[in-house]
């Protein structure tokens, strides 16, 4: 193991962390707030701890898979403790274990909070909260790899081991450019959500916040009623753009090249765009058959609330915990699959899902014609017996994972609706779930031990398993 | 595709059938029952049809996998449809979709029931319901590769296609004897329980009814509160005979042989009774600390209702609906682990769970060590590639199947929980669920549509999802 690295690039992180805390400082300047005081220190302070973990550069900057593991997720974690200071110290939020659940969940694009009454925050909290959605979106390390002079010897696995997907693709051969090409996509597709929002009359300080919400696919709102109380023509817009950030980035890197066939054959992009419509409509018909609902608004809810649930988002325009139980049951299905690899969307993603019914469908082929030999092709290109495996023990050791979690929290008695959906709605980084954890609820009344749980999830989910589980792992640190 | 064959076993599948109606015929005239003739004429008409399908042998009576999935998938269609009929003419069951659902109930030893008040029902009625789940739990074919002089062709493939499990074994070499010494050890298990149930002063019809509901880990109860009305020591033998049955039969196999050591060391027995020990234990205390339950009657209604959800069986001493909800959570779980392989009960079968949490280890393991190759043992012998792959898709198809039906069942509208827990009560072959489907209620008030998925859910749970599949499947019908 190299310890080296490790701490060099850890303080590398809490170095970006300090710089990214002087914007809720600069928030706190304009709406004139005594919290900038508390972001302040904290930046000073992780920018001293960072300084001092990089002084000295490591001997051999050359890292492996493992090394790889444990960085990200060490790099998440303290993160999230340092994130979650200024919130707890200001008195934003008095408790520290609620203060590290809210920021996990923004960091890790859950959008899940402890907040009965969110609309007495403080602006620069507000920020704080919704830019974590939009760091953790894209990924920490993978901006590091984007902006820092680091040397050569940091390479894929950090990408690997942050970014979603069953195979991280590289867009272009070098690392960087890759890192820099996806932020700079990220990038345009926020600012361009930013001008729509505010051409349609939002204020400025809400716009800010929603562009980073959707662009992260987190989903936390600055209002009690998220995005209800907002215009039809908002509520449209933040529907197609939660749509296009659980696209995978691929499509947008084809589209800028003008490869326009490459990008509209994308399977996994067509899938996804399937299941919305397909979502959409029986949802649609489902509220206006059985609950009598408007055609016109049914669409335009049913809209927002797959495009969130699917994309793991969060936000809401309608409480959707009191649609009949085929639309619950929609909505709790999508919440699994989640968005594109490659997105910044969470959940098992479309195209493990793709994997797992090609695979399905080979093994029923090869149960009648056995002796015939089958092979599993994605993106017209062949998949490897690897990746499958992979993409297998994810689907174990996330229902593994689940079901633990889902025993711990039902502890808590809150009947088996929001058991299932919370830790659902945890794993797979959405927010909202059903029940007490509906859209009009909140995750505060949980014990102590729940939230940890669900801390624990939300990144397990974020990173896909593996990295957390293996800094848990005695083999990881054994010589 | 072998047409001739496949009438051939169809016309003994229904030959065999007219046999097993005499059986209620017997009891309707010991009782006084005017049903007895319409068990009588169903008796005679399936003689007939069966009789007149078998008068010519097949010329070659060598058969494939396809085939045998065929077969089975068809015997137990034609098995329902027939098995319906007195149920539904003698006006015990009015409908015939409800007769339908109630029967494939028995044979597939779901016991989920459609009657709101089953105490009224005739004993001959009674009887064929409990009747069904004795011949359902070790397979119908089986019975006959154990009884009937069927020329050398008829294989393997059919046991392996009735039988649950990942991968079926012979107990001996020879399959005819294998088939017939399952029969023994399950009669003689049956019989047993029948004696002590009887000893415990249980009337001789529910004992019998009791004992044959037990062994095929069905669950049709004959009064309304299932075995709630029960004394204690009968409530505790069939606790113990439920467990029983859900035991792999291996075990007993080495039982028999004097081979102790062979017996206790195998894995899936031990994990099944790890885990029946664990719920037991958290339900127990769960149930004592937050509900406020008497230690002992908790310990009795914890392992009954254990023993009965995790073999799959389905009858119930206590209402497990209004416990705790991490009590229902844990019975929720173990309904989909099921009990062990090659055992009268259902689910995914603990042998697959374990399977699949082995592999999840391995794949963490090889993410480290990357370099390093790692087997999958079970049972200590090594797993191949093969049946991983299966084991795999069949979870993969299990999901898929689980979550189409939940949708069509959701539009119902009965609440995510009874939704949810209603398909995992019917493609695990249990019973009750959680909700309206909860021990103390009934599957009457489902739509049409929601009970005929429901019959297509218990037969793609009791045959392991391939042969119904591969009926719907056009290729199985190409040439």
């Amino acid at each position: 193991m190299n310890y080296q690295s490790i701490r060099y690039l850890l303080g590398w992180v809490i170095s970006v962390e300090a710089g990214l805390l002087v914007l809720p400082v600069v928030v706190a300047l304009i709406y004139g707030e005594s919290e900038g005081v508390v972001f302040l220190i904290c930046a000073a302070g992780a920018a001293l701890i960072g300084t001092l973990l990089r002084i000295r550069k490591p001997a051999n900057s050359h890292i492996y898979a493992k090394e790889g593991f444990v960085i990200v997720a060490l790099s998440w974690v303290l993160l999230s403790i340092i994130g979650a200071l200024p919130l707890c110290i200001s008195g934003a939020i008095p408790s520290y274990i609620d203060s590290l659940f809210e920021i996990v969940s923004g960091f890790t694009t859950t959008g899940a909070s402890i907040l009965r009454d969110v609309e007495s925050m403080p602006n620069s909290v507000l920020f704080w909260r919704s830019f974590s959605h939009w760091i953790g979106g894209m990924g920490v390390l993978v901006f590091m790899l984007a902006i820092l002079p680091l040397a050569g010897g940091y390479n894929i696995h950090l990408m690997r081991a942050e970014s979603p997907g069953p195979s991280v693709g590289k867009l272009v051969p070098r690392l960087r450019k890759t890192a820099k090409l996806l932020y700079i996509m990220y990038i345009v597709l926020t600012v361009a959500e930013l001008l729509f929002l505010l051409f349609g009359g939002m204020p400025l300080f809400d716009s800010v916040c929603t562009a980073l919400g959707t662009a992260g696919t987190g989903g936390f709102g600055i209002k009690g009623d998220s995005m209800a109380g907002y215009s039809v023509y908002i509520q449209i817009v933040v529907t197609i753009f939660m749509f296009l950030f659980g696209v995978n980035f691929t499509f947008y890197y084809f589209i800028i090249n003008k490869k326009w066939r490459d990008a509209f054959k994308m399977e996994e992009v067509r899938a996804y765009a399937g299941i919305f419509i397909a979502a959409v409509v029986l949802i649609t018909a489902n509220i206006v058959i059985e609950a009598g609902g408007d055609i016109g608004t049914s669409i335009k809810d049913a809209a927002f609330s797959v495009s969130s649930i699917m994309t793991t988002t969060g936000f809401s325009t309608a409480d959707f915990d009191k649609w009949p139980t085929l639309s619950k049951t929609i909505l709790v299905i999508i919440m699994f699959g989640g968005a594109c690899a490659g997105s910044t969307g969470g959940g098992i993603k479309i195209s493990r899902i793709m994997l797992y019914i090609k695979q399905a469908k080979v093994e029923v082929m090869q149960s009648i014609h056995s002796r015939s030999v089958y092979s599993i092709k994605m993106e017209g290109k062949p998949v490897g017996a690897k990746v499958l495996q992979g993409t297998n023990a994810f689907l174990i050791v996330y229902i593994v994972i689940f079901v633990l979690s889902l025993m711990i929290i039902s502890w808590d008695d809150f009947g088996f609706t929001t058991s299932f959906t919370s830790v659902a709605a945890m794993i797979n980084n959405i927010g909202p779930g059903l029940g007490m954890v509906g859209p009009s609820g909140n995750y505060a009344d949980f014990s102590i031990l729940s939230k940890c749980v669900m801390i624990m999830d939300m990144l397990v989910g974020r990173l896909e398993i593996f990295p957390i589980l293996l800094l848990f792992a005695p083999v990881t640190w054994k010589k």
